[in-house]
């Protein structure tokens, strides 16, 4: 018999249940018996013990559900790693849930902060197998993650509604697009919305670039703008600063983002009429879309036959329309940015989008 | 022949077009030959002398649309009144221009001060027929408005997804819904959305029992709650004091809007991790859903209609399922409030919702 | 302490679920203690004795959900009355089963079927409220059901996404909607899709009409027609026949439907290239729509409050934009069909939509 | 200056306007002036010279919208290659069309048989330059075409609404997917949908093992069955005749597809209340999605790229995540099926998901 142990970690997001799904069905349909205990709410249940044993009708049904029904939460790298203020040692703490569940192995789904935590894990000598979740897409080693392509479903959706208003009122209208890191969300969303001006962290912006955009639209009979922006914009005079001195400078900021502060100097440079709108966590939220659903089944169906294999310390991804394990310590403490030379933001321009570069 | 001038007003919402499509196919149905002018940008448009001569074709393909094909704009009934620092006398322009094209009949689609405007041209001796649009259902003398189930629809959206990332991550989520004056809106999409607490401007709200009733959520073994707030949302204190006094302490406010006040004192008294979501312009954005289309066609055919026969005057509304024609100066400058004893507000609250009172 | 039963009969809709969540929400919230009793799929359940006490955690997270978690099933009235070949008296077996369990009350959700056997049950003395639940908006003594406006937008969404097929190609094609006597659900999805052709069973067609319309359509440059036809659409030929013949005719038929029916006959008459859509049993899948969710919460609460005063005997219907209890000896074995001179007709065919009449 | 003509030949399909979108902002776009001519409803336009110049503005809003705006036609190669009824030599035509214009090249969007076509005209010395477009996802040379994705969409959602109803009533419902030659889509679909049974044409299926299958879930508690069934599933029976017996036996086929021939042999062996929906051209309508607009948009702007190049001869392919070129006498005649020992497909089957094989 196997023993498998089970987590979601990190930021939720739309495809974590079909991805658990498809782990378990495997392993279910297989012929060796096998217990799954479900950890709640990421880590922290491994740390503290909290955990359910689940049964074939937990996975029934939440195939087509947001969210994830073991629960997560954020616990930062290095939180984990430093004994906290309640004095546990998380990391030995985990070993021990894990050796007293006479675990064979932990199935860990989560982005780029989960995975760090996965591969100190593996380090301690636990077997596990991880599936790349998260809306940015921002993973290295797998092309694609689950959770993206619902995200970008959402974002599309709130730039498709910003359209109409905008164009019946003459407006520059900002989208504020989620991806602090990086900017896979916010391109793609602003692709498929139609957006006019897309600006992601990859790619700094000038905000004189950004005007006269709005003012060509304007003077060839334009009546509206519609801005893609990531949460992680940055202006060219930001991205040449030290951290320390931009991470000063968004200390003092006096507006709730990048996407205000942009807003004011267009209002400012180009007299416009320019508002914000800020889709904010409904883009993590709501049921995966059905790309979303097959990619996370079958990521998750692929985990289960490593496990079944016995074939441990892997990122189950997707490279080339292939899925493959891609060893857990190549994938930790990287992240998978957009390339400014990439052949999508060379086709993006080809349409006429602006980048503000 | 007939010949008609048409604007929309204010700020834009999702079934103007269906609304005007039901217009201009009975006038151009009808036995009389007809001439449309459409008028750009609202009273803008009225004023300035910006019109075209609509055709068939102009709605053809409309009914799905979101916007205003028209474009429009928000003109304060007190710019509209008082000369401006143009110094044109807006009235006075407006009748111009009405006289010059020799028009029988305005139709004018819009809101609240839209009507007071619409209100005043019929005053001055100008036919006019409305129609309501607001996505807020708060003109007087309709049970009903296009643009509010729509809208409905999109922010009972914001608050679905809101609810799974709400429950994977055991937090307390405001969703911010848009209407500063009446709660329609939020009343419902909050219903829609499984809200346990709904704030509405009609129910002035005690931050107290709004943590209580979090608290006992989760003393119950809830793990999320879910708070629809109103723009315009606000506490008995605020309630409690003159107009000028809340004016004075809104210009003060630190935060952007009352849910992130509120989000601050429920951290505070609850220690909840508490977000907040503001699906903003979504809302009057997009397609009109089914319920809208049909309305506001009907609406508009039936203005249509009221056209050809020369009845003037006239607001088209609907009551207790009938369309009927509710008199300008009954609608001009009143308010369709929620009122707090009504039988929605008692069976929300015998579902569990908290109005905070 | 009360004991309630609960069911649901006939065909399944989209806010089975909200009204039965709004039932429990207020009795369990409630000063006096309740067990409410589920029956399995329908009247089934009550005459096999297959049932489960409910919790308040079963009515949880169940709002946004399709179907009914009770199951349901067609019961027609015939074998309700008449002990069928199982030698059971299915009226004794229910009234058995109601006094074993010392129920209260009975909550029934339905449709017409539905309704007579419950109205059965209260002659024969139980104590019965029921909730208007059919897609097909056919309840008397009610303006409105749940599950009518989810199933217009489902129907609706096909007519949409055939309006861009038929105008690429330059197509007739037809959208077969549900609805074998009443002809709501067609009227209000055809007109919410803009279909240029709606035939109902209220208003018998003559194929000429619309081989004629259609034809008109080319001429004037249009390159398709849509026609929304209901499952239970009439020729004014067939219409003259009598029950026996037309039922005669009925089973000669080499089609599918009716829709297959008019389109072959237009193929002759027209010439034109003519498809048939048929959504089907989608329309009254999915989750329910916001409006549905509000609507049927609302009367599940009001029925739930009925129970909570002791008042039995009633259907909660909702007449001119109020919630009304409706004796159930009014509602059983009536029809609620569109009257063909109603304004909504009226305003469909100023719109330039044909009947066929 | 460039002279480009463009149509959009076979089925419509969702993203066939945004690709139109991306060629002409990228030829637009260009330094060298361009003029594109827009040939109406596929190869017909280019046969009988029915054309219109096309602007900026004709591309402009349509990013968003389904079908195609130059109409499309269904022109089997080989009324293209033999002269017709009407007597034109219509591979002369259109090179007349072709030389008259003094065209640079032709932008042909299509499938399969557009393919075929396309690449005749490349041997007979036109330039060509093609994009995949289908719902089926059966073109060689490319990993994706778009419109599939929207099509999987628009399935999914099907089958999801498909199973609220038959779970409610303890059904086994058949969902007929579109797909006569190859089942991608109905595989995509059926894991997206939560199928329990996908059947596909390239996996013939024994309708004893289907009988078993539904048994087997009856038996351990299931109360449904869902069945995603292509056009073009085969038994194995049916498989093994002669393309001859096998066509000779479908014009002898009483029901309208393979899907209810497959209901009725399930209801007899399994006694089960077996339901059949088709969800049709609805498949093939409406918006495009989010990954389609992007996709689509992203190929178009490639093509134009070619085009400014004066690179001729291609279709414009997706391979390993990269945008190719493909020689259309690679494409032309073949067809991309689904391997039965694809890495999808032992998958889904690790998923439980049975093939009737």
């Amino acid at each position: 018999m196997k023993r498998i142990g089970m987590l979601t970690s990190g930021g939720d997001c739309q495809a974590l249940n079909p991805a658990m799904r498809g782990v378990a069905k495997t392993l279910f349909n297989g012929k060796e018996p096998v217990e799954i205990y479900g950890f709640l709410d990421g880590y922290q249940g491994l740390i503290y013990g909290r955990f359910r044993l689940l049964t074939y009708g937990d996975f029934t049904g939440i195939l087509t559900k947001g969210g994830t029904f073991l629960g997560s939460s954020r616990t930062p790298f290095k939180t984990i790693q430093i004994p906290g203020p309640d004095g546990v040692d998380k990391v030995a703490a985990m070993k021990q849930t894990y050796y007293k569940l006479q675990l064979d192995c932990l199935v860990i789904l989560g982005g780029n902060g989960t995975h760090k935590t996965a591969n100190l894990l593996r380090q301690e000598g636990l077997n596990v197998v991880t599936l790349p979740k998260t809306i940015d897409n921002d993973l290295w080693g797998t092309d694609m993650t689950f959770g993206f392509q619902s995200a970008v479903d959402v974002a599309t959706d709130a730039i498709d509604r910003i359209h109409t208003t905008a164009a019946s009122h003459g407006r520059v209208f900002i989208v504020e697009v989620m991806g602090h890191k990086v900017g896979w969300l916010t391109l793609n969303a602003g692709m498929a919305g139609g957006a006019d001006i897309i600006l992601i962290p990859e790619i700094p912006y000038d905000i004189n670039k950004i005007a006269k955009k709005i003012r060509e639209r304007h003077d060839s009979g334009g009546r509206f703008t519609i801005l893609a922006v990531a949460e992680g914009a940055i202006s060219k005079e930001d991205a040449a600063l030290s951290k320390k001195e931009y991470k000063k400078k968004l200390e003092k900021r006096r507006v709730p983002s990048v996407s205000y502060e942009i807003a004011e100097a267009l209002r400012e440079k180009s007299g416009f009429d320019v508002r914000v709108t800020v889709p904010g966590h409904t883009q993590r939220g709501g049921a995966p879309c059905p790309y979303d659903r097959v990619f996370a089944s079958r990521l998750g169906s692929e985990a289960g036959e490593l496990i079944l294999k016995g074939e441990y310390g892997f990122m189950v991804g997707y490279k080339n329309r292939e899925i493959v394990k891609v060893p857990l310590e190549d994938v930790a403490g990287k992240l998978k940015a957009v390339d400014p030379d990439a052949s999508i933001v060379k086709e993006a321009k080809l349409l006429g989008i602006s980048f503000g570069d």
